[in-house]
């Protein structure tokens, strides 16, 4: 950020009166700009004993694997915005089940969310203009080595877990590249 | 917004192409500037059978009661953000526990959420800069009337329910006062 987006003034990076970080507060209007983490907002869609995956269309990670999901939207509810993301990204509609991960990405500053869901069918499903394939997967065809983020990855792995006994709690993660590695 | 934050161009709302919603894009430079929904962390610190609150010395709802909580930073965990708005708020350090309300408010774009804590003694908290007065108040003096938040209430009305017998499980809601009042 340079610029102060309601009065164009310049802006300068400083530790606000009564604050104790660094914002972009513009040197004009002294309007302070904050930041904060963004919601990536998703589901695991299951048909029987299979699983629904996405192969992604676009960058980051295009080619690879991924579970529905994307940024929450204003005006919108957690499950809103899973149920919007799973129509977006694989023409499917689900009944929202439980939320089931909720996970901190500290280095991209995201809380990335997902909820488990039941397709309609075992046809209802197909690729979305950011999706170059929809397909279902049963447990042991999982394609770890190509699954695009590592939240998708621990929300997959749970989910094998506690396949047939799942109790409603939540998986609470944090991950942070520059202190776990990827 | 009305300028651009990269080049201080004029902003102008459109639908972006491949896009479904507007946004705010710049007129000279064509960046696209998204806003989405903040996260607010925060938990609920109990010593023995008392809840702790704070009542706040800052508007929104200056006066009135509330958990420590406040939004999340850049580069921090939801349960870092918790702890930190709990030393802010409340001078207090507690033990972090499970997460235990997931709380989309829709007409302000908020996701709040909230952990269960424990307080490392009856004496450890004082009031912070943004708060008036710290207390903990057992069950039957809770000030109903003076709950700052929806969300807040929505919490203690859920801890009160389950206590002595909680079992992880989040509480996940939804409140929209275009749609549920106040």
């Amino acid at each position: 950020m340079k610029f102060c987006s309601s009065c164009g003034g310049v802006v300068v990076y400083r530790v606000p009166e009564a604050d104790n970080r660094e914002r972009a507060v513009c040197e004009s209007c002294e309007r302070i700009h904050y930041e904060n983490p963004r919601i990536i907002t998703g589901c695991l869609p299951v048909w029987q004993d299979k699983i629904l995956l996405c192969r992604r269309a676009i960058e980051p990670q295009v080619g690879m694997w991924t579970l529905p999901a994307g940024f929450m939207e204003q005006g919108e509810s957690l499950g809103d915005g899973a149920l919007r993301e799973t129509l977006e990204e694989a023409n499917a509609n689900v009944q929202l089940g439980p939320l089931f991960v909720v996970y901190s990405v500290i280095h991209i500053s995201q809380v990335q969310v997902f909820f488990l869901a039941q397709l309609e069918s075992e046809q209802c499903f197909s690729p979305g203009i950011e999706t170059l394939e929809t397909r279902l997967f049963s447990v042991n065809e999982i394609p770890w080595e190509e699954i695009a983020f590592s939240a998708v990855k621990f929300t997959l792995e749970r989910y094998i877990e506690c396949q047939g006994e799942f109790t409603g709690s939540v998986h609470l993660q944090t991950f942070d590249k520059a202190r776990d590695g990827y």
